[in-house]
């Protein structure tokens, strides 16, 4: 193999597939990077085995010559040195080249790497999916979802099939759920499809792959093909695939806990309100329970509270709009509620309670594309 | 006690003492910040009993009023929750109030915050230095001689005084010397002193203290004054006092460490000599000993290598300018010269080889303000 490169596309590219490949893999020859020249480009190839990313650098782009082919092959290199030695190389252009054994040459400017390969042969085999399952979304959009969703999964190995995103999708929609059972985060969307009749639930994609997939998704409206099979789902992008495995087990069926009726409601600007809960959370955190406590007032107001006892307590006072039902008193997991508000993107928010000891729900006032539902906390 | 102050003045002062503040003291009152309100102004200090920070907030300012003081009186804050309260509080406006028993109340627009605070009678004093040894120079010329120094402290308690740098003055020189017996770090700069007489050494201060002094310090040309005695040395700056102990022990005579005859030499851009380094380290650092080989080559070039076993080698040749003397072949940690090549701010650096096993040194070319010496590593 033999070939020069434009170090900045190169760059660009590498870094993307590094990102699948971990340090901490029982496969060794997982913590390299695949490289293959064939006579239309560069294919880039790193794994987890859970997560797999496949770029392709093709010889032209937009009329520049990006890639000069001038023998055909492939190797592995280590990603966490080639990753970083390609960053750092002195020259625009770099000339890589494999000899005999797998000894790979790297050049660029002053700089002369000789690195030690191994054998492409070795390298698992990507799984070959079946295209049926398949729709697309615009790629902000998709991003958006994985932002306003991926926080509220479980951290906890307990339940495996809760530290996902489930995905479920009937007459055009998308419905994105998380939830670590203490609280639940949901996200629709409408979505393109080939086939009207598409339609499934309980394809749940492992947080920490839709975190690495949302580092690469760029802030377009272009679209993304997805793919959905049995234990893969697969993520096309114009030059880049992205394959996560699929996590085992029924997630639970949320739809039947999020609350139709209301005891208590009122509407609030969501910066201020979160805020208020931040300064909250600096003495409930103390206790590490953090624990907040909110209780309505007269005249629309609300009074949130934190206490710990060693520091002290703090107490503030905020304007409701639209409060309806009865007098409320409840407390929560503050940092739980933050997260939340953190991802909501609209000016005032609406929150829905059903009793002190029910779960309680806040949606933005403009739209109904997402919602969080907590479960309060007993505090006596 | 009783006072209203400009939230982000006081936020600025509030980060400056909590500075000196460490949670991991073992006396409980220094957790805290003191808070004293005169009919001058407010006076913060924090100290961990090693550094201690006191700042003043002036009634007026630029002819704006920044304090309003009702009643004075003195309390201690824990440091950690007060410090992001203040950060965190809504309002323009800060009111700060004592009651009984050091209960204190912090108001800022709709944020009420009730705090346990300390004794403040309880609360070291701070030394009172007699100014005897005192001379002067400019803020920004202080933070860069920190800079330029600091780095090269020893990191390992076998020595304690190789943790601090040191300081000497003699004929309105002030020298500071930092070195952890593997490689040595020089600055030199001119005083202003009252006392044309005066002369001082051994003044060791720990790295720590410098590290966090070099954070306050302003890009400014003001002059700070400062204050030497027997065990502290005090900065002076405008409203704002830093006090640091110095280290005991006797610092070693670094003088006739530096070698004045030359036994190769060459001169060298410093930016792309430093990114040479840093990819060479990029395998060198591998096998954790940073070893970096140089030699001379003919036409005044040098060739930089490093290996890995396991992962490869790298090589580079650079041209040089004016070499002279023998050829010459040595090994030595990359990171040590790299650490002191990101400091120097010269474009061309001189070195200075004395032999194989010897020392040698780099300074830049254009002044002698400063100079970095090494060990070379033996390789076989």
């Amino acid at each position: 193999m033999r070939f020069s490169i434009n170090r900045d596309r190169f760059v660009h590219d590498v870094q993307h597939v590094a990102k699948a490949v971990s340090s901490r893999t029982t496969v060794p020859i997982l913590t390299g990077i695949k490289i293959v020249a064939d006579h239309e480009g560069i294919t880039l190839t790193g794994s987890d085995s859970d997560v797999s990313i496949e770029t392709f650098i093709p010889k032209e782009e937009d009329d520049r010559e990006v890639v000069t082919i001038e023998e055909t092959g492939s190797i592995i290199l280590q990603a966490r040195f080639f990753a970083e030695i390609v960053k750092k190389l002195p020259g625009q252009e770099i000339e890589l080249i494999v000899q005999d054994q797998f000894a790979t040459t790297i050049r660029s400017g002053s700089s002369v790497f000789n690195l030690n390969g191994l054998d492409p042969e070795e390298y698992p085999r990507l799984p070959e999916l079946e295209e049926n399952l398949l729709f697309r979304l615009p790629q902000d959009m998709l991003k958006n979802m994985i932002r306003q969703t991926v926080f509220a999964v479980s951290t906890q190995e307990t339940r495996p099939v809760l530290t996902g995103v489930n995905l479920e999708s009937e007459d055009g929609e998308l419905i994105c759920t998380a939830t670590d059972s203490h609280r639940l985060a949901m996200r629709k969307a409408t979505i393109e499809r080939n086939d009207e009749s598409l339609s499934f639930s309980n394809v749940v994609i492992p947080g920490k792959s839709l975190n690495e997939l949302s580092k690469i998704i760029e802030d377009t409206n272009d679209l993304i093909d997805v793919v959905v099979t049995e234990n893969q789902i697969l993520f096309k992008m114009k030059n880049l695939l992205f394959f996560s495995r699929l996590l085992e087990g029924k997630y639970p069926v949320t739809k039947s806990m999020i609350p139709t009726q209301s005891k208590t409601s009122f509407k609030l600007k969501t910066k201020p309100f979160l805020h208020t809960l931040e300064r909250a959370l600096l003495l409930s955190r103390e206790g590490k329970n953090n624990v907040i406590n909110l209780k309505t007032l007269e005249d629309s107001r609300i009074e949130v509270t934190s206490i710990s006892p060693e520091v002290g307590k703090v107490t503030e006072h905020i304007d409701t709009v639209d409060m309806q039902g009865e007098d409320m008193r409840i407390s929560f997991n503050g940092k739980n509620v933050i997260d939340a508000l953190k991802v909501i993107d609209s000016e005032e928010i609406h929150i829905v309670f059903t009793g002190a000891m029910s779960p309680f729900v806040i949606r933005p006032v403009d739209h109904d594309n997402y919602l969080h539902l907590f479960s309060p906390v007993r505090t006596y």
